[in-house]
């Protein structure tokens, strides 16, 4: 019999592929836990150029012990379909945690369960949780209660690191850090707007304004259709 | 006429995924770059439970702008095989970078572009350079000239940002940090043996201690054979 701990990530087309694989690698060094990625059909996702195939049916998943919901731009679309979300709903409800990385939580947020709970976010999305009447948080990790949410992007590997040491020990999550030498050296320090030059910072928000304005539509549709705002 | 900087990233079974997504999803965020995978025969590869297809053929590749070499505990067995060494050398000599993460420096040893040369590598592997002629540097991001080397897994992201800067500008690699959110907060501090505590040194230093063993045995035949030393 399989005793180990059992984490569930779905991807989706559009994904943004560092938001699973940073986890995923951190994940995958545990002797402990089993990492399974699935999508709808068990379908090839393409990503940023990447391919991942050899992947589950999403639809087929009985349960899991950690749901683990990555981001990208492809989020809102992927929680447009009535199978992904019916799948979340499903999995959240047989996981000790619900987690997310980036932008998975608002796909967390369009399944509903993120009401009234504090969660984190990408910087630049983050203002479209309360859509779904979640509570945003710009920490890098936020647990509330079952709830642990990363936010964008390379947060996935604090917020791994974090996971890891909430299912197993400090000692575990240590061993990981180390084999995968998680020692962070930034030749910059522009990764949050509040650190990044003005300009770098105008220059993205700017790039981005087009796009977050169709998505925030996007969201306030879901949020109606799914009737996760109330 | 594409004027896109292009960089290349061979992998192999066994690679360490984390070694090669994250730089590329940093370098796939930068406008002014394409970034093409590639296997023998672009087989799909496998790697700690991922699956990546779609890839090009490696042997088919004419010439590249960066070769970008991933590690991985499967870099020895990928380097056995002369097709992979002949298109790593024949690579290296149209790019005006050569680079590698973690023991992706192996691989650029056994095919003897690493002679007289400072490379990084992962801290469990690094002492394996010299058997290719090559100088061990514990720094996280190395250069030598036209080299430039990322120490383990994760050291690839902060290797990304330096190649995106010496590519392109600051500003541009400022932005993609910002994109991505790169602003580390670990949980711990156990990411290099000398900040690890010793207990957590201690345990992945034994474990891994008979792979090390018969790993180097490896890399000696690999240097004898390719004549790497010399």
């Amino acid at each position: 019999m399989d005793s180990k701990l059992r984490i569930f990530i779905p991807i989706y087309p559009g994904v943004t592929h560092l938001d699973f694989t940073g986890p995923h690698q951190f994940f995958s060094r545990v002797p402990q836990i089993d990492v399974v990625v699935a999508s709808i059909g068990g379908e090839p996702v393409d990503a940023q150029g990447l391919t991942f195939s050899n992947l589950d049916d999403l639809t087929d998943i009985a349960a899991c012990d950690v749901l683990c919901v990555p981001g990208g731009l492809g989020c809102l679309d992927a929680a447009k379909d009535i199978r992904f979300i019916h799948a979340i709903r499903h999995l959240a409800g047989t996981a000790k945690f619900v987690t997310s990385v980036c932008t998975g939580s608002l796909i967390l947020g369009a399944a509903g369960l993120l009401h009234g709970r504090r969660a984190a976010c990408h910087w630049a999305w983050r203002d479209m949780l309360p859509l779904f009447g979640a509570i945003p948080d710009p920490a890098r990790v936020v647990r509330d209660d079952e709830i642990i949410t990363g936010g964008g992007v390379t947060a996935g590997i604090d917020f791994a690191l974090t996971v890891i040491a909430e299912l197993t020990d400090d000692e575990t999550a240590q061993r990981a850090q180390l084999i995968l030498e998680y020692a962070p050296a930034p030749p910059f320090d522009a990764g949050r707007p509040e650190t990044a030059p003005a300009a770098i910072h105008d220059h993205v928000v700017a790039d981005m304004a087009e796009l977050q304005a169709s998505r925030y539509r996007q969201a306030q549709y879901l949020a109606e259709r799914y009737a996760t705002r109330r």
